[in-house]
């Protein structure tokens, strides 16, 4: 089963500036078989279920080793088997959409 | 690593009443070795990580198979290391601030 | 519009213990004319678009105000046309699935 | 107060095809005072608090008149006091830190 994954990961007990967790989150990231797109507000990543949540399980692992002993994530899962869509194929649809009108 | 997530499912492609698929996901849970706490715009899982997201796959899978093609879900994801905290403790100490103000 | 929010506020910048602020905003919440439940990943807001939200901003407000730096917040939002259905609907509609299985 | 929102809308009892209400939300957004940033599971909204939200019920109201009986929205909703910071920042903040590693 393949899924796609927008991932906001908040670490809490660290201060305010958090773009040094998130940026080890994305070289944990690119250590798996997945496709990601770093966003202002998350990470997307795309790939097969048990692949995609290993990398997250693994960024929560890597954070707390780090020192971060508090974390809260909010996660967008999307499954689909009408038909296979990659990220770059959601974003074009709504882009079709837009120059169409 | 013991984990809370706040799961919401929405099937798509189902019509508008959601509640026969939201309670086919709250069967499932009840298989896995978790505790379960389920709310009007969500259900909270709470247990090892493996076992909670396996309890999350099977879900999404068992959806599927019934005939929901698509599937967006929004999680909630606690990790802490500093203490081991339940949701009845979460609930409680929000409580105790409230009945001391 | 009515509308029915899951939000969970999440403070950044004052250590680990959360509930202290959740207890804030819910005495916030108690302000306006919604209806609310807390559960222990968010609490369900429910009511007029503009009565909801501005409750929502007031939250934020106030706990900026009592020293708050950054505050990230996780919400689900619900609007439908075709009914209208309260918090306690939707649970007992689930319910009743389960019941009857 | 300046808010950063990060929303993904999903209507419901409309098909699979999702693309065309979120590029009816897209057009709505282009009409308010805001920044805003499309990505794969969604958009970003950064200005005003009233000003965002305000898009944000549009976009509700407008999907519901083109006939979507219910609509979903996951929305990640930032507020700080400590710094002024924009989406481009907090692209710009991750990618220094993991160029530089």
């Amino acid at each position: 089963m393949k899924v796609m994954v927008d991932v906001s990961i908040v670490p809490l007990g660290v201060g305010l500036s958090l773009s040094k967790y998130v940026a080890e989150c994305e070289k944990v990231f690119s250590t798996f078989d997945i496709k990601t797109h770093l966003h202002p507000y998350g990470t997307i990543l795309e790939g097969e279920w048990d692949e995609v949540f290993a990398a997250i399980k693994k960024c929560h692992e890597v954070l707390h080793e780090i020192g971060v002993p508090r974390i809260t994530a909010s996660l967008r899962v999307g499954t689909r088997t009408d038909k296979s869509q990659t990220m770059e194929d959601k974003l074009a649809s709504v882009k079709d959409k837009l120059n169409s009108a």
